[in-house]
């Protein structure tokens, strides 16, 4: 493992850095970045996003990165901020063609360290675990992890030494004054390299329509215990998002002050709170863990669930305990169920449907995002102040959607900064800097990758055109089989539909359909139309036009007609 | 028309009143509600649902109402709150079957008569104009119209009056003590109806959550012209909910003021205002509205664009300006969206979507909804003030989700109801009451049809199912022609795919799927399986599991087996 103090020697003069965004889908900047200078590749964070939901049947959606592949060579390293699905979730995809030293801290290495292992790829990796204050050689370059605060522990930024100065990604980040686990984001030192010269900052953008500062995650540890004070009465079960260890941590500490034993169920959060405790990130009393399937031996007041499923995902444990459908969690009036978490946009109706459920039950939620539950990203003051620390010459605001960029530039703007320093970029978008400017200057392959169950990449517009025709408006299959020499119909035309109408309350149509399709394939061969496609087409018309009439409906057609 | 002041005289002592919610999809008790008293039935509201995300190609939801065509000769006539599709939506539906006559006051019926001309039934339907104060006999029962507040003129709440005191519906409301019309909520007539003795209160539970009171539409309106005053150099294009007609007078007023024309776009907006207007429920100056063609005649700054489009409704005028597929309206620079709405659950990625596209173009959006919004609905403190004037003996909580409705009844038990006396129902479950108590009693038939198209009720739960299937996963048509007598394959197996793969690039799969499709058939063939089930679940069942095996993907299947 390169570490080390100074920075590299090499500093070709003169150079170009490139700045690059590769991934992401309604938001920019936020899943792979690209730094470029020379003969040297820095990549920042290599993420996943989840699809859009008309992207029907995708699980997935990875960057191309297909001009990381074609540049293989260049790469010193994939840098990791933290480990967050959308900024390390792509990398057991992208290992398969390429495979750089990956640079990460304990925690988010921790985690990439499952994804790889399912993956089959925690061999091949070249995986090392830096430090906060750790400077990594990356040719030319030179990369600095600094704490940040995050939803999530052990989050960094990183402060990129380029030939032409420091670009400064802040990664996601809060400033916690409070922190949970001590380590308030490194003021300081981001300070001392704005002094130093920050060329670039590239910073998020998530909260910045928020004015204010985002409160401190221990104003929910607050809030966790005065509802575990006012409800002794009552099996307290907490759902909130796995990789939020800290969160999970205060949830233990009221266990323990008011005496109560914590089972924890959902796969992920199993995962995340079993390598944060190995890695020593949570503070756990000896045997105050136990088996979801030892919970019947308490009684409810006892008990505190930390459950997944905040976003209300049909597959989660907090679903299953909502429908009863889990083996070992019955929902009754005995229970409290706090959702410490708010809903993410595009999720509200999932959560809904499973806080009714929940109140049909009889069972206690309590749901109010504004009090348990704090936002892990800087609001406007935060970014103005992250602005006012490292004093950027140029300014790329980054993982947002595009209106959160544009606000993002007008908040720099306040702060001084020219508009004409400020680039708003897009994916693929190449933002060049030299030592007197920076401009855009074209644009590298870029752009989603569909992950459907095992294929990469095999799905695209037209099979995705296809699912939404099929899923809208279902299916109508005509067969039959033709003699083209006899010009007579052997045998069909038979009709198989799916997702159309109940065929059995519909069956005056479909003979109605089976009439015209006879009759336009008895035309076609009285003509002589033995040309397939024309065969098909004439009896696709003709089909189509009359559902529309009757139905105002329309569904995919496929008139398979065979030659015997 | 009958109308009087006197109530019923036929008053049979000893009956039993009946209440029963039809209608809803997650909210309860909010599309129609049947009271039913000896040989009367009344019925408030008749609206209809938005399909779920769920439901594939629906269109909307009505209520089943096989209920009341099984008892259409008690049917003494539909009630109408106010002229929300929520409420008068499904009419056109039910006035299939049945035709009684339906009361509402001059712009729900103005909005009404728009539908019911669209669907051929203007002339058969039995409309009958009220006023507030006006009291309507039906049978032993009567209803009488009461002023109420909320986001579209002219809404009511009913007080019927039954043998066995009153019943009161409060429709959607809101307490506007500022209201843009001049008419604030009836609260004298209100509470005088609450000494004479209320037994039963259903009241909405939308804004149960939100403490505090809802803020005038007034407030807007002042929103409105800061943004106007500070905005004098742009063209103002303003995206609201169509049925806010008061929303709409105070754009026209703001317009007014700052010298603007207006001009109006989108088809439910230009309805709604046209019936407005014509109606006298709008005040707009001579000259004013212009033609949303005549727009190139004005500068910029002299005009304001009325449109619909607020939920970032893909057919809507706003959703096309955002996508210059607007003929008449392309933005740019010069324009100032404002949202004045917010964005219903289920709508924020949509509404997200129209706003990112329309910062790409550089136009200034504006889309505060705390400053340039206000809701409809009654907030807690305005709940307690409705429990405080009706004193109810009863109550019901009606229209919102279960969690919704189990908070308004917490909120009543804070009023000082006891537990025993609130009845949270579901849809076709039946309340009865009489001189002594009120208890469930059974249910009616009641649920959800679906609309698709001209098909009412013709798609179910399998054809759900299978466009759901056809959606996520796709499908495969597996076709051959084989000759059972001669035990060979006389033509295919061929392979037809949508929604699954490309299928150029995935020739390898295809070729292994044609070769398992081939054997299975030649095995059947040869153990002699001629049953046409078996051949066809051997096959497909072969083919399912290779291809999840292959791909973790499982598409629709449809194996088409012809024999010669």
């Amino acid at each position: 493992m390169a570490r080390q103090r100074k920075y590299g020697t090499r500093v070709p003069k003169g150079g170009k850095l490139k700045v690059i965004s590769l991934g992401g889908l309604h938001e920019i900047g936020k899943n792979i970045t690209v730094l470029e200078y020379g003969e040297d590749i820095v990549i920042v964070d290599c993420g996943l996003a989840f699809p859009d939901e008309d992207m029907l049947g995708i699980d997935l959606v990875i960057p191309d990165v297909s001009y990381l592949e074609k540049n293989a060579d260049k790469i010193r390293g994939i840098f990791l901020t933290h480990g967050h699905e959308d900024h390390i979730g792509a990398i057991p995809y992208v290992l398969r063609t390429i495979n750089p030293p990956i640079y990460g801290t304990r925690l988010t290495l921790g985690i990439l360290e499952n994804k790889l292992e399912e993956a089959g790829l925690l061999r091949s990796a070249h995986l090392h675990t830096v430090q906060v204050g750790d400077v990594i050689k990356a040719g030319t370059m030179s990369v600095e992890f600094i704490r940040a605060n995050h939803s999530i522990a052990d989050a960094c930024c990183l402060a990129i030494k380029t030939p032409l100065g420091y670009v400064f990604h802040t990664g996601d980040f809060k400033l916690d004054v409070s922190p949970i686990d001590g380590e308030m984001m490194d003021l300081a030192r981001i300070g001392q390299i704005g002094k130093e010269g920050v060329l670039l900052l590239l910073a998020e953008s998530t909260n910045v329509e928020r004015d204010g500062f985002t409160p401190s995650e221990r104003k929910v540890g607050s809030s966790l215990e005065q509802i575990f004070m006012s409800n002794t009465d009552k099996r307290i079960i907490i759902a909130t998002f796995s990789s939020n260890v800290h969160r999970v941590q205060q949830i233990i500490n009221a266990s323990v002050k008011y005496g109560r034993k914590v089972a924890i169920t959902g796969r992920s959060m199993l995962n995340v709170v079993g390598a944060a405790t190995r890695l020593g990130y949570m503070n756990v009393p000896e045997g105050l863990i136990i088996d979801i399937n030892e919970i019947s031996r308490y009684n409810p007041e006892q008990l505190t669930i930390v459950t997944t499923g905040s976003q209300g995902e049909t597959m989660s444990a907090l679903y299953r305990m909502a429908f009863s459908d889990h083996k070992k969690v019955q929902l009754s009036g005995k229970d409290l169920v706090i959702l410490s978490s708010n809903a993410i946009p595009g999720n509200e109706v999932l959560v809904g449907k499973v806080v009714n459920e929940m109140y049909k039950r009889g069972v206690n939620v309590y749901h109010e995002p504004s009090i348990v539950h704090v936002s892990g990203h800087a609001c406007k003051e935060e970014l103005k102040l992250m602005h006012a620390l490292t004093k950027p010459k140029y300014f790329m605001p980054v993982h947002g959607e595009y209106r959160h960029l544009m606000q993002h530039k007008e908040l720099a703007e306040f702060m001084g900064m020219p508009s004409s320093h400020i680039f708003v970029s897009d994916i693929g978008k190449v933002l060049e800097i030299d030592g007197k400017s920076a401009k855009f200057n074209g644009t590298v392959p870029s752009g989603k990758i569909l992950v459907d169950g095992f294929g990469v990449g095999d799905v695209g517009n037209i099979v995705l055109r296809d699912r939404r025709h099929l899923g809208q408006d279902g299916l109508m299959v005509i067969v039959a089989t033709v003699n083209t020499d006899e010009r007579e119909i052997i045998s069909g035309p038979d009709i198989i539909s799916r997702g159309f109408v109940y065929v059995r309350e519909s069956e005056a149509l479909m003979e109605e359909l089976r009439a015209i399709a006879t009759k336009a394939l008895t035309d076609c061969l009285n003509k002589n139309v033995t040309e397939w496609n024309e065969m098909k087409t004439t009896v696709k018309d003709k089909l189509s036009k009359h559902i529309y009439t009757k139905t105002k409906r329309s569904p995919m057609i496929l008139p398979v007609i065979m030659n015997v």
